[in-house]
C-alpha cells in the first residue's frame, strides 16, 4: 500500500506485486471543513483512509507513506508546514500502533524522484535530478542508482538553496530560496506586487492571482505574465546550473504543475541554464524532460520504495 | 606513484603499500621562467618529474594524477585555467604513451576529499563535504562511502555555485560564484576595491594585497581586513547551508590556505551557517573541522584513489 499525504488531500492505493496500475485508489481531504465521520486531525484521517483500504484485497505486505516534509530514518516528520501539528511528529510510530505491517515513511519529492527513475521519465539513467515546481519546490537526487538521503535522511531539499540573497521570504523562514522566488506561490505573489506597483495586465481582474492564471495569460501574450514566468525560469535555470556543477547528472526531470506552464517557461529555463553553465561538458548528453507522473508522483514513488524494500519474489 | 599538478608546482611521490609517508617526494615548477633542462611545457615537465622518480625503488604499480580541472572518466582535462594549453587535453593518453602502468587522472579537490575521508579529518564518516578555499574554491563530496563523480566525472564543483547574482566575475567567466566572492583572490580583490574607494586600512602600504596579508591584518584588528574575512565567511556559510540542505552530511572538512585564516573566519562562517540553515535537524551531530592535510592534500588523495584501484594485497 502506498499513501501520499499532502496539505490538501491524502491518497492511498493498493498495488499488485507487478506493474504500476493500482488495484484500488482512494482519497480524502487532509483538513475537513466540516465533520464527515472520517476523523478530525490529519493523523485520524490518515488512519481512517488506510483502514478503509486495509481489507480490500488482502492486508498489504508493506505500507509506504510519502510526506511533505524532511523525514528522518526513524520516520519522524521534521516539519510539514502545510499540516497542522506535524512538527517533530513520529508518524511511523503512530502508524505502527495501528497497523501490523512493515512501514516506511519518506519525503514526497525524494520518493517522486525514485518513482521517476524506476518507472517514469528517468528509467535507465544512473544520475538523475528531479525538481518538482508547484506550490513549493521540492527535489530528489539519484546518484549511482541510489536515492540521495544523507546522514539523517534529510538530503535533497533542492528548493531551499539561496538563489537571491535578501530576496523574498521562503515558507521555511529564510530569504531568497529558490522556492521563494520561482514556485507557483512566488510567481503569483510577484505578479500581485507588480500590479500593486501600478503595472497593467489582463490578470488585474482575476484576483487573487494563481500561477495557473499567470500561465494562461502568458500564453495569450500578456506581457506581465510572460515576464513573471521568464523571471521564475531564470532563477530555476541558475539553480539547475549549480546542481549540474554539483552532481553532473545525465537527466533532469521536471515535475509539478508549474513545470507544465508551457513552452515559454521551459525554453526560458533552458536558456538560463545555458547562460549559467560553467563548461559545455556539463550539458553533454544531458536530457531535460517533463516528469511522467503528475498528481500520482508521490504514490508511485512510495510504490518504488516499497518494491525495493520488499521485492515481488518475497512478497507473493 | 601519486602526482599533483598545480599551476605553480608539480609534486610527485612514491608511497609504500601501506601508510601515508612517502618513500620519496620530488617537485618542480610547472611553468619555468628560464630553461632548466626539465622541459618547457607543463606536459614535458610532468613527464620529466615522473621519469626522474620512476626507477627510484621499483616501477610503481599504479600512477594517479591529481589535476586542477574537471576530468572526465577517460582522463581528459576539460579546462585547467592555470595551465596553458590544458583545454580538452587528453592527459591520460599522453601519459600512457610514455609510462607502461595503470594510470588514473582525477580532479584535485575531489581526490583531496577522498584523501581526507580515507586518511584524514573525515575518517569514519559516510557522508562528507570537503571545501578547499585558497586561490580558488574547490570541492569534493563523499556519499555513502563513495566519491561523487556524476555521469561524466565532473561533479563536485562546489566553488561554482551562484551565491550573489550579478556579483564579481569568476575565473570560469560567470558572475557571483562562491569562488568569485570568497576565495583568497576574491578577498584580496575586494580589499583593493575598498581602498580604491577611499577606505583606510593598515593594508594600504602592502600592495599588491594578498589574502594572507588580509588575514594577518585582521588578527591585528584592522577593521577593513576583518570586514573582508567576515564577508567571505558569510557567503561560504550561505553556500554551506545550501550544501547541507542538498547533501545532509555528517561532517564538513575545510581545507586550503584561506580556511587557516584564524578564528574570525571560522566563527563568522559558523554563524552564517546557523543563520542560513532551514531546520536544526541539518546541524544535528554535524562536525565542522579543518582538513588534516595542507599542500599534500592532492598527493594523499591520489594515493587514496590508487589504493582503492589497486589494494595492497594485489600490488605486492
Amino acid at each position: 500500500m502506498a499513501v501520499d499525504v499532502g496539505g490538501t488531500q491524502i491518497r492511498a492505493a493498493i498495488y499488485p506485486s507487478e506493474g504500476i496500475t493500482p488495484l484500488v485508489l482512494e482519497r480524502t481531504t487532509t483538513q475537513p471543513r466540516e465533520p464527515d465521520g472520517r476523523g478530525e486531525t490529519p493523523m485520524e484521517r490518515l488512519n481512517w483512509l488506510i483502514a478503509s483500504l486495509w481489507e480490500h484485497e488482502r492486508p498489504p505486505k508493506v505500507l509506504v507513506v510519502a510526506a511533505p516534509s524532511p523525514v528522518n530514518p526513524q520516520g519522524v516528520i521534521l516539519e510539514a508546514p502545510n499540516i497542522p501539528g506535524w512538527v517533530n511528529f513520529p508518524l511511523k510510530v503512530e502508524l505502527q500502533k495501528r497497523f501490523d505491517v512493515p512501514i516506511a515513511v519518506g519525503n514526497d519529492a525524494n520518493l517522486a524522484a525514485l518513482g521517476e527513475w524506476k518507472f517514469g521519465a528517468g528509467q535507465g539513467h544512473h544520475h538523475l535530478i528531479y525538481l518538482t515546481i508547484s506550490t513549493g519546490i521540492g527535489g530528489g537526487v539519484i546518484i549511482n542508482d541510489n536515492l540521495l538521503l544523507g546522514a539523517h535522511g534529510l538530503a535533497g531539499e533542492l528548493g531551499h538553496v539561496t538563489v537571491l540573497p535578501e530576496g523574498p521570504l521562503c515558507g521555511c523562514g529564510h530569504k531568497g530560496h529558490l522556492e521563494a522566488v520561482a514556485s507557483g506561490t512566488a510567481i503569483a505573489r510577484w505578479v500581485e506586487e507588480q500590479l500593486a506597483q501600478g503595472r497593467s495586465s489582463t490578470l488585474e481582474t482575476n484576483r487573487p492571482i494563481t500561477s495557473k492564471q499567470v500561465a494562461l495569460a502568458a500564453k495569450e501574450g500578456d506581457a506581465l505574465a510572460r515576464e513573471a514566468l521568464e523571471r521564475a525560469a531564470y532563477f530555476i535555470g541558475q539553480a539547475l546550473a549549480d546542481f549540474l556543477h554539483i552532481f553532473n547528472p545525465s537527466i533532469i526531470v521536471l515535475g509539478g504543475g508549474v513545470a507544465q506552464s508551457g513552452a515559454l517557461l521551459f525554453e526560458s529555463l533552458r536558456q538560463s541554464l545555458h547562460t549559467h553553465i560553467m563548461a559545455p561538458g556539463f550539458l553533454e548528453d544531458l536530457k531535460i524532460v517533463h516528469a511522467a507522473f503528475g498528481d500520482e508522483a508521490g504514490l508511485i514513488g512510495a510504490l518504488a520504495l516499497g518494491r525495493s524494500l520488499y521485492p515481488p519474489e518475497n512478497t507473493r
